[in-house]
């Protein structure tokens, strides 16, 4: 823990500070807006910016990690606690911070378990599909609070608050769009124009609050953020044991999903710096550390962006300092007067909601998945319609349905050799891709992976056709080569296998036993009652059993 | 369908007949027991016992599976409709019915989906677990039965019904532990003797039944089934949509244990025949249908029964008509004059409960598994421990979890090795257990798994670590020799992976790529994008690099 910072280098300073002053300008408005996501008061969500990083800085592993509000989590709280409390009660946002807690804890306790390799869990088409599906519903949730008025045909459009929100979606694409180029032209370098370009939401929310005193649009029914009160919540724990209980569920799912938005982020940029090392284990205790951090300040469930991420790492950030940084100066903004922050109007902050989550629609997963493997484009599109016809919450289940279908599908298919003889030599090679030789009588097979309960009854399977495709076997020598252990269902499924085979008068033989499977099986009671032979090698086998046969001339295979 | 029935040869038939006739006799008591597992009254087992076998005959795949009630899906039943209705009311018989019906349904839709690879789901320890744990809830629950009265300090012992009950739990473990030996020893068969002592329920339930009229014990205060009416009733679907909304997750769980139940089953029988052919997603429909079937004539949840489908086979049954003499047998109970079912006592039905149930209490899977691999039997107990408290449907889901965490970890840890030359020959191995010879610069591995979501991280971690060992690595080889697929997630990491080394001054390069495997990254962007090249053998990119690299002699390794 903090051994960044005993390590600490002078040179690492000018990045960390220049990216804890650009990522502080990106995540005041990004906190706010994602609180609005989650349906909290936006200035929850800079409540949820200060802690949540100091302790990541602490705990977490990754050294450009940027913990904070992040739109899909913001989507799941919502989702979450619609049933149990009304966005704007105070119920809700105690329930907010609850399920932050609970997530944290969860988080911790996954981390304490050290099944951090858990975040193996999603494919990516899936979690592309996931985030696609996200990103349609929480654009869609934010229509309304962009045009001023529900989304209906009965109700006149509102245009002071259209103008305001309309006005800083068509500025902020057009940024995003044409601002870094322009910048670029007139001399800016390219890092310095695209850090520009990503504090335009900035510039845009100021610009906005600044608008609303000067032409009244408060008087025209323009809805603010209205007046926040200065320093930081506590933590309130007095809600009723039912709605803990309805909590569990959510915070699990919203625990798991934080664990994987932020590693394949952390893990995306480790990749670009090379050499750092992500402990997943500890990235569990330090994302758990953060939430429960985020409650204690009365915020909401938070996790690790990949884009704030990415824009700390190309503003300069060495280590976690720079979160540090940002974290401090969330702080100063919240001691500050924040008289001003009662004027910021929400459609302009529906406004870098909207643009801000379809940046996540990216397509090119789905493209390259559709050309390079249809089943995993389906499982893309499945996740994605999974989230926005059943909800969010189904989706994930959606997507942890169809990965754990495809690993079973995959590990239930071994791949399973029949064994020849390269002619006049001691190999032993694959008869469907090697001239090699067999013997009547002798049936030798090699399996390609572990054994164990997902994929004995296929290796059961082949045994089975094999042998019917090679009748007259009167040996059977399961080559183990490639077979690193043997659990308990597949030692079971080979006595019953060995007692099986001794019925129909065949002998089974096991060959090139690793050492650490052979150590196990030493004391087991299927050597005991191995009705064949235990051989160094598939050549020792060959050359005692193939004799032994009645039909004693090899034949040639193709 | 029914090809065996087609293909029937008139030898099948002495033992087919004699197989229907002792699992009828073995089905009647059996039926009525788990019946009053699952909270209904006892016929409503004879009921389940009619269709469901014949539907089976019709559409499964195994020629001696017993397809019926069974105790634990009775238990599921019970636990699922505990919080809809109470037991003993027409309501319980109707959402019963309806579970039946729903389940059904949902092996149905898994069979015309072919997912019936999820049979390798469970590993045996889990399974192990989760029946020893609900054997004891089902030989608890039926305690009270078995004395007449709930179980209670407050309550004054019933005798008549503790003389029943305490006396038919003594013949049945006296019959199981002592009849077979002894008719052995008088000369009779060991099959035959086996056979007879699993009849021993029948012949104590019938004898039991005699004495209630003849001692008048239901004036005593013996509780006994009740009028019995005679036929089938129908399907009743009148119920409120609350309560199929309800029903369909246990459905859900009760249709996936139904499967697993039945198979392991099915698959244990099949071994012992030898040549069986046992097609998951054809079970699937067949236990569907069953299921229907149980529905359609009023009954409850049926899977295959191992220890009725042992006698079954045991008895002589070479094809389903087995069962469909039973079926046509218990059709016939039904039909003939049903008064005497009236009188059964129901403590001496919880005594063959109580003795099936603890037949089920098979330690050895824990003895053998706590000496072979203390994880899997850590698994057993947690899966037993999560039945005990918290439920039998919690119990499926603790097992499921770790079975599937299981799954994960082993998928998340594939074989890496980092190969080296066999000095002077083209032969390529791993240096930890070859003395072979690397060269600076220059770093092969070998990965032996398909490349996917499941375990690309390790890959990549493996990768970074590996380059840390070896400074200086100009090109990293990966040799794809065992990798038979590689996924989306996979394609994405490798083109991650080959800009990341691009940036660090590596040249990524590929070998032994097979066919197939090959074919798909053609079309990618993987291949335009390499900074290296793609070899055809190990050795053609140790000739091609080995001497392009700065400093060029090569070192032995241990």
């Amino acid at each position: 823990m903090l051994e960044w910072l005993r390590q600490y280098r002078r040179a690492a300073l000018p990045g960390d500070i220049s990216a804890g002053i650009v990522v502080a300008m990106m995540m005041i408005p990004q906190g706010m807006a994602y609180a609005l996501v989650a349906g909290l008061p936006p200035v929850v969500g800079i409540y949820a910016s200060i802690f949540p990083p100091l302790l990541y800085a602490l705990f977490g592993t990754s050294t450009t990690q940027s913990v904070g509000p992040m739109a899909i989590v913001s989507l799941m709280t919502a989702s979450s606690l619609a049933s149990l409390a009304t966005p704007g009660t105070g119920l809700y946002g105690v329930l907010a911070a609850q399920l932050a807690l609970m997530s944290g804890l969860v988080l911790l306790l996954c981390g304490l378990l050290r099944i951090g390799f858990l975040a193996n869990f999603f494919s990516r088409p899936v979690m592309s599909g996931f985030t696609i599906g996200s990103a349609i519903v929480i654009a869609w949730g934010q229509f309304g609070t962009l045009l001023g008025r529900p989304l209906s045909l009965d109700m006149a459009p509102h245009w002071p608050s259209i103008a305001l929100g309309v006005g800083a979606l068509l500025l902020l694409v057009g940024a995003r769009e044409f601002l870094a180029p322009l910048l670029r032209r007139v001399g800016v370098r390219a890092s310095g124009a695209d850090i520009v370009a990503k504090l335009a939401p900035m510039f845009v929310v100021l610009g906005a609050t600044a608008l609303v005193p000067l032409l009244g649009l408060d008087q025209m029914g323009v809805a603010t953020t209205g007046t926040v009160p200065a320093g930081l919540p506590g933590l309130n724990l007095a809600t009723s044991s039912h709605h803990w209980q309805a909590l569990l569920q959510p915070a699990l799912l919203i625990g798991f999903m934080v664990f994987l938005i932020s590693m394949s982020g952390a893990q995306a940029l480790a990749l670009k710096r090379g050499g750092e090392k992500l402990t997943s284990n500890r990235e569990l205790i330090g994302l758990g550390a953060a939430n429960v951090g985020s409650a204690l300040s009365g915020g909401f469930p938070v996790t690790g962006s990949i884009s704030r991420s990415a824009v700390n790492f190309a503003a300069g950030a060495n280590t976690q300092l720079a979160s540090m940084i940002t974290a401090g100066l969330l702080a100063l903004a919240l001691v500050a007067p924040t008289g001003w922050l009662a004027l910021l109007p929400l459609p302009t902050l529906a406004a870098t909601i909207i643009v801000a989550v379809l940046g996540m629609l990216d397509l090119s997963t789905l493209r390259t998945a559709w050309r390079y493997d249809r089943a995993d484009a389906l499982a893309l599109l499945a996740t994605s319609g999974g989230v926005l016809v059943l909800g969010v919450e189904a989706g994930v289940l959606v997507g942890v349905a169809l990965s754990m279908g495809s690993l079973i599908w995959r590990a239930s298919r071994p791949h399973i050799a029949v064994l020849g003889r390269i002619h006049g030599s001691e190999h032993f090679r694959n008869i469907d891709r090697y001239s090699a030789e067999t013997t009547p009588g002798l049936l030798m097979l090699r399996v390609d992976a572990g054994l164990f309960f997902g994929n004995v009854e296929a290796v059961n399977e082949r045994i089975d056709e094999e042998l019917a495709a090679h009748a007259g076997t009167r040996h059977l020598v399961l080559v183990l080569s490639a077979v690193n252990a043997i659990d308990t269902s597949a030692l079971f499924a080979l006595v019953e296998l060995n007692a099986a085979l001794a019925q129909r008068g065949i002998s089974l033989h096991l060959a090139e036993v690793k050492g650490p499977v052979m150590d196990r099986l030493r004391d087991s009671e299927l050597l005991g009652k191995l009705n064949g032979e235990v051989f160094l090698s598939a050549a020792k086998a060959w050359d005692r059993l193939a004799g032994s046969s009645a039909a004693g001339t090899p034949v040639a295979s193709a």
